[in-house]
């Protein structure tokens, strides 16, 4: 099944031709605050498979196509972001050995959006703001130490993710972290429609031209591996997301310019880039070398 | 006023000397999850001043003594921390002139506990893991792109703020994102009662040693400017977490032992450290077993 959230604030189920709403179901609301329900609904998804399941099959819903969709879980615990984590990736960027098993970062949970947000490039003249193309994981079922073995067990499903990033050699936390940098969808598909992670082919184009193609055989740190480190540490809550890091191909993107991820077995989506005039802040108000500019 | 979590899930105010709760008030409750109702009770706290004023002089409340305080803001968009930002420390950590404008990274929501959880120290053998002494602040009023000059104003209110952080070179949002490596309490003091957020003595005990002293005056990037630099790339939502970096003084904490924090006009608070059995991962298992890497 694919979750979505969409119209502002409406969580619903579809199947790419209508949607159903849920909203009712997980207590989602117009004045809800923070939006958090689509949370709950994760965590409760296995019990009331069965009735959504009854839903999608007979309520007559609302067409998909034309709908307005939002980012899908808007408020996680965390969003957790894998570094440099495909081979071809990583001898691209020169950090081969460095940047593969180093652990975890963050992206902030306000940098996400959907996809129907256009990406907002911040102002800051001369540099560069790059796509990456990703596949996106929730998590289903609450825990801690999870070992590689029982990993999937946890995931509730998959996802479109670009992770866009601003290439600098300021704090990279910040630089991934600016509002739509995080577009996420266009839906969440559960993970019983994905039954092997670890094989999945996903492609990305800017405008028409294909910039990067991969398939999540070749990640260096496998999904499984991924969800037993962060689990180590933290503990991982229904809704959390992980970007799980990009292949080869990660490129500059421009005001005008088209995104599109298609990630098989998930889904596609197509997200617009426009020039904002916000962004800017004494951190890069300094004089900057681009040569030598890091990952 | 001082904003308190306790029992598990209520939310209160506080005198010091009783607890009054205001769990109806925000709609925290038992089976609330995500626990969410003290953001929403911040961002609506300046129309409920009166009515919680009137609360805390007549209601008879609880003893505060004796009661099981939680961390305050447990669910937040986000905890945003900054790197070493007093020049002393700088010069410790023989990073002057690199840490001190690049910007903000994050912790992990889930590395939250309160003044009555011990930390936890990771089984990470041969590892150093650090006490960080920091005066945290809370977000009050949701903005974007804050001018420094009004930064003050979307700030709901102060507390105690440990750091903790194994030592090492990899992720450093890893190594911060532990569970129960980011105490916060005893409570949330409201703005008004620091008026001056620019001139606060702070202190940081282990056990009877004083390791780390400092007033904020000595802040690299003073708190305004961690407000206006944050809210350039974000929006910073009501209960949104700054940990504004950390002086001169860190050091090593072990099984045993008891860090006191206290920040003048904010609050003291003291937390045991044990030592746990979870925590390792393979980003800690060098050499890398590359064997059992997957590929």
């Amino acid at each position: 099944m694919k979750l979505v959230r969409f119209e502002g604030w409406r969580v619903g189920v579809t199947d790419g031709r209508k949607i159903v709403d849920l909203s009712a179901l997980c207590g989602a609301s117009a004045d809800e605050w923070p939006p958090v329900a689509i949370n709950r609904l994760i965590r409760d998804f296995e019990a009331l498979r069965p009735r959504i399941a009854a839903l999608i099959a007979s309520a007559p819903g609302i067409p998909f196509e034309g709908t307005r969709l939002e980012t899908p879980v808007p408020w996680p615990n965390k969003l957790i972001a894998y570094p440099v984590n495909y081979h071809d990736h990583a001898t691209e960027m020169a950090s081969k050995g460095l940047a593969n098993i180093q652990g975890f970062f963050l992206k902030a949970n306000s940098s996400l959006s959907g996809p129907h947000d256009p990406i907002e490039l911040p102002a800051l003249p001369g540099r560069q703001i790059h796509h990456e193309c990703e596949i996106g994981l929730v998590i289903g079922k609450q825990g801690r130490e999870i070992p590689p073995e029982k990993a999937l067990e946890h995931v509730f499903g998959y996802c479109c993710l670009l992770d866009i990033t601003v290439r600098g050699k300021e704090e990279r936390v910040m630089r991934k972290s600016y509002e739509t940098f995080t577009p996420i969808g266009p839906w969440i598909v559960t993970a019983d429609e994905l039954p092997d992670p670890g094989n999945v082919d996903m492609r990305l184009w800017v405008n028409d031209e294909l910039r990067q193609q991969a398939n999540t055989r070749d990640l260096i740190v496998d999904i499984p591996q991924m969800i037993a480190i962060a689990s180590s540490a933290t503990t991982l809550y229904p809704g959390d997301i992980f970007a799980t890091g990009t292949p080869a191909g990660v490129g500059p993107i421009v005001d005008g310019d088209v995104v599109t991820i298609d990630i098989a077995g998930v889904g596609r989506m197509s997200v617009p880039v426009v020039q904002g005039a916000r962004g800017h802040n004494i951190v890069f108000a300094k004089p900057y070398d681009f040569q030598k500019m890091p990952v």
